[in-house]
């Protein structure tokens, strides 16, 4: 038996997308001599579509276009992920699902049991866990299939109470498949593979998986489809970060024509880079835009977002806004030309100091007898935001936001001002990594020039300032909010480590005082264990840790 | 036997206050000659704690608050509600749970099995379900203790495979106790009253529900708790919107005192307005805030959020900015002056043309050519935005946002301009009901100027402009909208009801296409059962309704 696994980009509630790309891949597989073709879990709408599910009208748009699908299924067999209701009264009105089509026919339904409901996950929000297995019998082969998270209470602390492919194995499969959403972090492909393997290991069965490609928002499927021999051999990886499909023959329950792999280990920010670039164009070709806007101070944070953007859309797509005001430095007009012309994008320079003037004045008399301070400060970043906002007014450029994960944790920008955007490009990359980004994008050649990369940080926002004025250095800094945000230390914990404790209290209550703002800033591109936004729910008004 | 049930108001991760108010309540119970007193669901941390619960040490400091508590259970019991720690391998870290304690010392744990992980709700991110029950036995009487959605599993299409009492009838207790916490909706205290009554009939027991009182960030819970006998009548309801305890004995398992009392229907209004006056003063008590600005622009719905934060906050404490800009009616200013003198607040006026003529000039160059249009008059909101702001920073207030629930709906707003606030007062009410409150508000004399009611609304960004240019009127916008958005209806099914084709189409399309708008707009006070944030999840990116 020939079977084809189909890693696609899939776009949430896009039926019409959605079930023709299906549809044509059925159509490759069939070509390749394919006898059952796999696509991934809730394909047919794509993943997550979150409260769409509570539509009634979404869910028998699910139908419909299985009927389409399953009309092609002729010569060949599919398996592919959708919402099905749940026909008893009892439960929730949902299974997340798969059907197995043959002769033009749903001849089997798979419910996913294992719910996954943490960080970005809210599948028991829509889903009834399923509590009945059993295999699907194909062609003589015996099949196993599993719906992502299924696979994953293996661990010595599970977090579900039941195992579907403890159940299934006693049906004596002859191999297993698993169909999966399962969301790119750059520390999450290496835990993906060794679970799926120890899954291949403990059932002793061959283990084909596929997995979802693609940007929806904020979440990123880096697609890297596997196939694993019954002892856990890596056979076969697919491309990470686009869609394919591959055939793979089986012989005696065996996955012919490969012998045992070694992963080739990719460096993290590699992967970062893939990622954030996919990101972009998806957001972008998603929701039927082409054209980013960006203010480019000069400094390495908005030149990183250019170079992302220009390499996602094409250069001619985007639209750099250089915002000087009185306070910045000589070089940062300069550095931020330099990257323009690097990067071949459009620009416009519209100094800002009519607006902090017109504000000053205005705000006269309120402020009489008081002086410059932050409110100053965020005038100036928030005419900022005006300018890029009516740039994206006029022409339909959609606003990239600039923040970095360190400033977006202690709440080192203005809301409405440089907070701003449609996306957060690299609200997720901590400034350390930033600046591995900056030598990672710089690898082939100087894209990004060395004056941004080098020179000390700074909002210029008042004569002379630098982020050093008010933030520990950035090697500190990241390393503490790691141990918090992703970690989920308590301060006590952090500080046993050995870090200073003013100033680790200091940091953790600058992140939880602001959880007001980060609550009203763009979804952010999620390339982490734990990124601000869906994945990370602290309470506004609540007084631990503040 | 006498029994206490103390309904507080807790602020989430405040185990300082949270601990002594519990202690206090104790005392106070025991001066009453109480036997047992009964505390909400959560109270130890206050609910929903949401991603504290993620941190160890916050679960260690439930644990010593319960100590603590402990401590002060002599001579009488309590049941109080907390985290605790699962302590099997398999399942989620944590159960939702109640401790019973007496003579200092904690003698039962019930462990909550229906975990609500819908609209608001998301416990199953943190709890395992529990799955084994029993009753406490206590001076006599045995209780059916049940965690709040534990009794919501009793109508024809259960959300739960699962119905703890039927389990616990087995043993067959004397009374039931449910500890809550509940939410407000203007829908959901009928709904409740009706789910207790339906337990105590079913179970034949007399009932005994204590809910939560106070507002954590936009989740307003009303308190109302209530006693049954076990025929279901209602025997006792305590006030809402605010802190209570009452006592009340029991003798042969039945209540004494009380005979059934019909339920005092309150107006959703009336409901509405004490609702929104709790939620702005908890955001700025428990936030250590004290005094809110807001921009005053004549209109009804900045005049309705002057009104309510006047009476949560009190007048000195709210500064109201006037902005008029040279579209401004010749009206607005002085419906304004009007308002801040009926109300009593203080207020500046700081027109905006200075900032909306510099930012003209700023643009002149890359908008050579082209008109005046939504850009311009999105620079007009945003330099208000700005100007409040500073406000904000200069003196320590907090942004009020003046947006109600069609706007927000359809997207009629401009992002970073009247879509700024620290907490949305009015996002969850429709246009419609901005007018019932108007007039609730008024009920005893005109507090709200008859013309800032009866004038066509307008946001004055262009002369002459009112929102019947672009939006279908009000009444039918708001009955559309309550299909969809609160009903989950699809287009087709809201054509059917006999609304315009065209109209609906174009309404849903626009409400949503304005998900990423409303993605980063402040939290809104949640009244209804489907307001904007954290209860309503649709994707950005998605095709399907768009």
């Amino acid at each position: 038996m020939k079977i084809a696994l189909a890693q696609l980009n899939y776009h949430i509630g896009n039926f019409e997308s959605n079930t023709k790309k299906i549809i044509e891949h059925i159509a490759l597989a069939k070509a390749k001599g394919a006898d059952l073709v796999v696509f991934a879990e809730l394909a047919v709408c794509g993943y997550p579509p979150r409260d769409f599910l509570e539509f009634e009208e979404f869910i028998s748009l699910c139908e419909d276009a299985a009927k389409q699908i399953a009309g092609h299924c002729q010569g060949i067999a599919c398996i592919v992920g959708l919402p099905v209701k749940n026909e008893q009264a009892a439960g929730k009105d949902l299974y997340n699902a798969a059907y197995f089509i043959a002769d033009g026919q749903v001849k089997a339904v798979t419910r996913k049991a294992l719910l996954p409901n943490y960080d970005v996950f809210d599948e028991y929000r829509y889903f009834e866990p399923a509590t009945q297995f059993s295999c699907i019998d194909f062609k003589g082969t015996r099949i196993a299939l599993t719906i992502c998270e299924d696979l994953w209470n293996i661990n010595n602390n599970p977090l579900y109470v039941s195992n579907p492919m403890d159940v299934l194995i006693n049906e004596s499969p002859d191999i297993m498949i698993n169909i999966a959403a399962s969301p790119f972090s750059y520390q999450h492909d290496d835990e993906r593979r060794a679970v799926l393997s120890d899954n291949a290991k403990k059932y002793n069965l061959p283990l084909l998986y596929v997995n979802q490609v693609g940007a929806q928002t904020e979440i990123i499927f880096d697609g890297g489809s596997m196939v694993f021999d019954s002892k856990g051999n890596l056979l076969h990886e697919m491309p990470y970060f686009k869609e394919h499909l591959s055939v793979y023959q089986l012989l005696d329950n065996k996955i012919q024509g490969f012998s045992p792999e070694e992963h080739q280990p990719v460096p993290d920010i590699a992967q970062i880079h893939d990622a954030l670039i996919l990101g972009i164009k998806d957001y972008f070709s998603k929701s039927g835009f082409s054209k980013a806007v960006l203010g480019l101070s000069g400094g390495i944070d908005s030149a990183i977002v250019c170079a992302l953007a220009c390499r996602a859309l094409g250069p001619e797509n985007v639209m750099a806004v250089l915002m000087p005001s009185k306070y910045s430095s000589d070089h940062s007009i300069k550095d931020a030309l330099d990257l323009v012309e690097h990067f071949g994008c459009k620009h416009e320079i519209i100094p800002i100091a009519e607006a902090a003037d017109a504000f000053d004045s205005m705000m006269s008399k309120a402020f009489t007898g008081l002086s410059f301070n932050l409110t100053e400060e965020n005038i100036q970043a928030r005419s900022r935001g005006i300018v890029v906002m009516a740039m994206s007014n006029k022409f339909g450029y959609i606003l990239l936001n600039t923040s970095n994960k360190s400033e977006c944790a202690v709440g080192y920008g203005t809301l409405y001002g440089d907070m701003c955007g449609a996306i957060g490009v690299i609200g997720d990359v901590y400034k350390t990594q930033i600046y591995e980004l900056a030598h990672y994008i710089n690898k082939d050649g100087e894209v990004i020039p060395e004056n941004t990369i080098v020179k000390p940080p700074s909002a210029e926002l008042r004569p002379g300032q630098k982020d050093s004025d008010s933030l520990p250095d950035y090697d500190t800094l990241d390393a503490i909010l790691y141990q918090f945000i992703e970690l989920k230390k308590s301060s006590a914990a952090i500080i046993a480590l050995g870090y200073d404790e003013a100033l680790v209290r200091r940091i953790i209550k600058m992140v939880n005082a602001a959880e007001f703002k980060r609550y009203q800033t763009p979804p952010i591109l999620r390339v982490s264990p734990k990124a601000f936004g869906m994945g990370r729910r602290m309470p506004i008004v609540g007084k631990y840790l503040a």
